[in-house]
């Protein structure tokens, strides 16, 4: 892979961030995520829709893979999410080779990163201030939605 | 967990190859699921649909798992597959904290179940014939699409 610029890596999780407001906004939890393909170009974007849809598989990291539609590689591809990726979100990276993932925040939250970064892939994690705010918020207003939706 | 009979497996089991059998029948990958409740009620069930649906986040346990909607808790459930549950499935499994996987066999694919052992999930694996039978059939026919559908 590419070394990735710091800004590159925060405009591309603006769009994350941009995701994770407008599920806010639907009254959804603020998790937004998107894929990025080796050349820079966005695949798919989407966030979170447990509330929304009522569809627990819905994660951040699985709104923007579907939205990516089928790829025949995802090879230097890069995963970006506004938070540490579940063990749902880490397999999904680790099954189909999503090469990188850039993260906003693993304070609020603290997912399976490090076994990713155990297989190869590269971490970005970014410690991003509005993440960890916008999740933090969520999570003292909203106990028994969160853990709902990690599965505690 | 309770112990489960083989022929209460066996029984289970059968949901997940009809819907084996009903992706198929549509032209899709022939992997089903379904996930039961702690006292055998089934919560919902599924098949892998990506080609149907151009979807390639909706493997058959993730169907399944959208299928039975949102739950409090999945602790006693069982998801119940007819292949070995690739990385993406098998972090669905440890993040929700399903207590039990019911596996059709792990000869064609083997995934991440003995992961999902270590981790205190009560695995069952029954190596049927049918289920063999079906995704070797597939596999030697639709060796492009199997792999798109594993990201290899």
């Amino acid at each position: 892979m590419e070394f990735l610029d710091q800004a590159t890596a925060r405009t591309w999780l603006a769009t994350a961030v941009e995701e994770a407001r407008t599920g806010l906004g639907e009254g959804g939890i603020p998790i937004g995520a998107a894929l990025y393909g080796a050349d820079g170009t966005l695949l798919g974007r989407g966030h979170n829709r447990r509330v929304q849809d009522g569809d627990p598989s819905m994660h951040a990291e699985t709104a923007a893979f579907r939205a990516a539609g089928r790829q025949r590689s995802y090879s230097r591809t890069t995963m970006v999410t506004t938070l540490s990726p579940c063990w749902y979100c880490s397999g999904l990276v680790r099954q189909f080779g999503i090469s990188r993932v850039v993260i906003g925040e693993a304070v609020t939250f603290h997912g399976g990163h490090d076994w990713l970064a155990e297989h190869g892939v590269e971490i970005v994690l970014l410690d991003d201030p509005e993440c960890i705010g916008m999740m933090r918020d969520f999570i003292e207003n909203n106990p028994a939605l969160w853990n709902e939706d990690i599965g505690e």
